[in-house]
């Protein structure tokens, strides 16, 4: 990000959250460990025990607050932030509160330790401060992407495309390996297509498909099995996120009837990610025909999950978010099928909303291929 | 963990854990991704915006709130605790609130994402519910090591001190390369010597190793670089640090100076690591050294941090905190000296207080070596 972006971007992406803050009646947002930080500043905190927090008042400056010996790893941007290093024998949260008065109300990263709110609260106690997530801030920036974060997501795609072809066409050994074996390769594999880094990589055979967040272990592949691949890592600051299933030689009817049922499901959702669309209507479109063809207890999941700087964020395809899709929402459609015992399948793509309708990142084969 | 822990181990662990709740008066324990949950039940929350949530009360029965899609991953432990799976449109935060009366005193888990703390706090407002960390909790249990946790960091302080024994003896090749390329393959001795994961391989040359928490980079190493590498990992669920730096050719005598006061310093700061000693007294012996010799301004940072499933945790070896040492305590004594814009310079070892005296584990050599 740091390296991309550039000051500009920065200032304005902090002119449209305190537009935000005004427009919600946010006082101060503070964000620390996760992505808000590097989107607003190009710094991303260290997961660590020393507190790096940035302060952003509806109407002062942004202050980063960050350890005396974190301070030289951050590239001072002084029109967009101020930097205030503390000691170690300071307390940094202390230091925090008492750069804004007692707000009314704060918005809090999601994904900062818990720690530090908790050492928050006694300075701004719940009878005088409510406290809200980030997403109410940081969500009306983050989740439309602009045309340079949808040509990342697009790149990242396609790299896992790349690596969905090779398992499709044989060119990624099962039979006789691991699980975990596959899995590594697979990882391998997200780095050398140009990723950063490498999020996850789910390879589940068999029965052990039945379980959606399989952690890839020492059964063997063999003859006859369903293997189920969803993987994905990062590259240049966004993610990418795939599934599917290969099946080592030629399904039985249970299961290529099950597929096909999946397979017109996915593609339905796709295609209902139009713009003006509610996210739960993309999950109600999957979930139809998935019930429909009597497998409805068995998809037991979500549709979809937003995607960019991070695997899982906002917006969720999933019932009871009404909120219409936005052109640059980005989104995965991922329904699933999971005989627990049995096997199980998921299908999956990244989806973005565009006033020309919905455009998927991913054009990897959606059959169920026989390798 | 959940391999070679036993049934019984958690049991004990959990009525630990309740036993320091009443002592404290801690209403209810609530811990979600990080180690306290492994530690206590052998289950590892994924880092997720589904919550994972295992909630203890003082006297009533555990129960792990997981989503129903990551159920499957439990490895069930009846006798432990109850598995309460939630559906993707229930509230997980409402269901945990429900699990309990509301608490006079709740104690957080340290790395629990906020956004569950921020939902938590409607149902439980700081006028009736005092939040207090999980270490009020879980330092009682977690920061005395037994003799299977000692010997887990002792195996991975092994581990560490063969590729530093590499770095001293030449076999990692330096001269030449990027501080990136020696990282990497670092991280790639670190899983090679039986760690599962890399935490962190810090390389930094010449003028780089002024920043502690430096970045490897495209920096490409030359004749006359010190070379400060800082790498670990875990193993078998404990961590491992340790910090060696290397001379590329022969040091001036204002490095050799500087870095005969650090080997000083930080001998002595081990030495001082005995049952009975406030860890401020560790950073003092230290730092004092340091000090008299004119260095003082340059240690900028604590002499060290506990160390065990995490790689940072309590006790942590800084001015102000007068906890004495306690047998099965592990830290690191790791001081440092770092002058801005020319070189910098840290020595570390990880050390065990007994009731014998400090036991480091690790011996690699402690000299500035020149390769």
């Amino acid at each position: 990000m740091s390296t991309t972006t550039s000051p500009a971007t920065y200032l304005d992406r902090l002119d449209r959250a305190r537009a935000r803050m005004h427009e919600a009646d946010i006082d101060v947002l503070l964000v620390s460990v996760g992505r808000d930080l590097p989107y607003l500043t190009g710094y991303e905190a260290m997961p660590l025990e020393r507190l790096t927090m940035l302060v952003v008042p509806k109407d002062g400056e942004a202050t980063l607050v960050v350890a005396r010996m974190e301070a030289p790893r951050v590239v001072e941007l002084p029109e967009v932030f101020k930097l205030l290093p503390w000691n170690e024998t300071e307390d940094p949260v202390a230091i925090v509160a008492g750069l804004v008065g007692r707000p009314s109300v704060a918005s809090i990263g999601d994904t900062m330790w818990a720690r530090f709110l908790v050492d928050l609260l006694p300075h701004w106690p719940t009878s005088s401060t409510r406290y809200v997530r980030s997403t109410e801030v940081m969500n009306a920036l983050r989740m439309r992407k602009d045309a340079a974060e949808i040509a990342a997501l697009a790149a990242a795609g396609a790299a896992v495309d790349r690596i969905a072809a090779d398992l499709q066409g044989g060119r990624i050994a099962l039979a006789g390996r691991t699980e975990a074996a596959v899995s590594d390769d697979l990882g391998a594999r997200i780095v050398a297509e140009g990723h950063q880094r490498v999020n996850f990589a789910i390879v589940a055979a068999g029965a052990n498909a039945a379980s959606p967040h399989h952690h890839a272990g020492d059964r063997v592949i063999s003859e006859g099995d369903i293997v189920l691949c969803d993987f994905g890592g990062t590259m240049d600051g966004y993610c990418s996120d795939i599934t599917r299933c290969v099946f080592l030689g030629e399904p039985p009817a249970e299961v290529a009837d099950a597929y096909e049922v999946l397979r017109q499901a996915q593609a339905a959702a796709v295609l209902a990610g139009t713009v003006g669309t509610p996210c739960e209507e993309v999950d109600r479109v999957a979930r139809r025909i998935i019930s429909a063809a009597g497998y409805g207890e068995y998809f037991m999941h979500r549709t979809g999950h937003g995607i960019g700087m991070e695997e899982h964020e906002d917006p969720y395809m999933v019932e009871g978010n009404g909120l219409p899709l936005e052109p640059g929402h980005a989104f995965s459609v991922e329904p699933g099928i999971y005989l627990p015992g049995r096997w199980g399948m998921r299908l999956e793509d990244i989806v973005v909303a565009t006033d020309s309708g919905p455009r998927a990142v991913n054009d990897a084969d959606h059959s169920l291929v026989s390798v």
